[in-house]
């Protein structure tokens, strides 16, 4: 007996998702079968809304509802500072500390060994936006990995020659962090980066 | 900035498969914005044919296509055994082994901690069948877990009436074990059903 061709065909369907491997696709795909129906058709409702209803805002490549910009056509926010980050997620980091600037989605991360160069990551429109606002500050904030920190070098070059200020997140202890269990690269930007409390 | 109402109604929906939990189902959630669309509508077209083309056999619970059981309708299987598992995928490990019988899957095993009880497995189903058919042999083959052992069990108690051999699947050590990281019970189980190689 061969596995139903119904079935396999959404195992396969599942395995292009990134980051689900076939253990799991075939997985998901039986408990789909098991499922309440009602279930299954809210996540087919749900899927169809992600094909048809999503578009990116051009400005600042944020997912847009209804053709509105949450972040640029939000008069309130401060036009003054811009957060480049690397992922529409990473954005939610920041509003929940109630940051209240503008964001530059650049969509990934100069990554060599990923095949991800300068130019995937469609930088010549975060220069143009750059040079046409006048923003007091532009904040790099990828991530602390390799990739993150390329990505941010070479934006920071790019943007050497721009009358602008240019800053990096601060690197140091994580808050909660226990120094026993903490690397040594982070313990020595913590050192380098200590604040003297004795003013 | 909330989260588009889109992509945290997708999120609810990927949370609702068993063993997707709220980081994957959001992980999920944005691997399927950044998926080609073509593959997000196979997605959607494989998750369609699941709610309205699957139906289960009457007869042994395995799924049919075109109204047809691949297993009860096949006349050139043994007709005289019947293996018992707990899910659907079980039966294509049997399958491997060209394992020729017939099946009854009594989907889920006896579980007080998730609340299964034995009615939630209708085996008064597998019991009428049994009567009805002359089977030589009814194999139990769930798994060796707490769980299989105590449905396995409670089956060999319900058939032990019937004029049927009832027999339980062998303990031992798995092919290619190594003997230092071998549970005290496999190999003790092992050590009860050793085989005399001088006969």
């Amino acid at each position: 007996m061969e596995e139903l061709s119904i079935i396999s065909s959404l195992t396969d369907s599942l395995k292009k998702i990134p980051g689900i491997g076939t253990k799991s696709a075939s997985r998901i795909a039986y408990e789909f079968l098991k499922m309440d129906k009602k279930k299954v058709l809210d996540l087919i409702s749900s899927l169809n809304d992600i094909c048809s209803n999503i578009e990116t805002c051009p400005k600042c490549g944020c997912y847009l509802e209804n053709h509105v910009c949450p972040i640029c056509d939000d008069e309130n926010r401060d036009q003054s500072i811009l957060v480049i980050v690397s992922s529409y997620k990473d954005i939610f980091a920041f509003e929940r500390m109630h940051f209240n600037g503008l964001y530059h989605i650049i969509d990934g991360v100069i990554s060599p060994s990923k095949g991800i160069t300068p130019s995937d990551l469609h930088l010549d429109k975060l220069l143009n936006r750059i040079k046409e606002k006048n923003f007091n500050e532009v904040i790099l904030a990828t991530s602390s990995t390799i990739e993150g920190e390329t990505t941010a070098q070479y934006i920071a070059t790019m943007l050497s020659s721009l009358n602008v200020k240019v800053s990096r997140l601060g690197y140091g202890l994580p808050m909660g962090a226990v120094l026993d269990y903490t690397d040594e690269l982070t313990l020595s930007k913590a050192f380098i980066n200590r604040t003297n409390l004795k003013k």
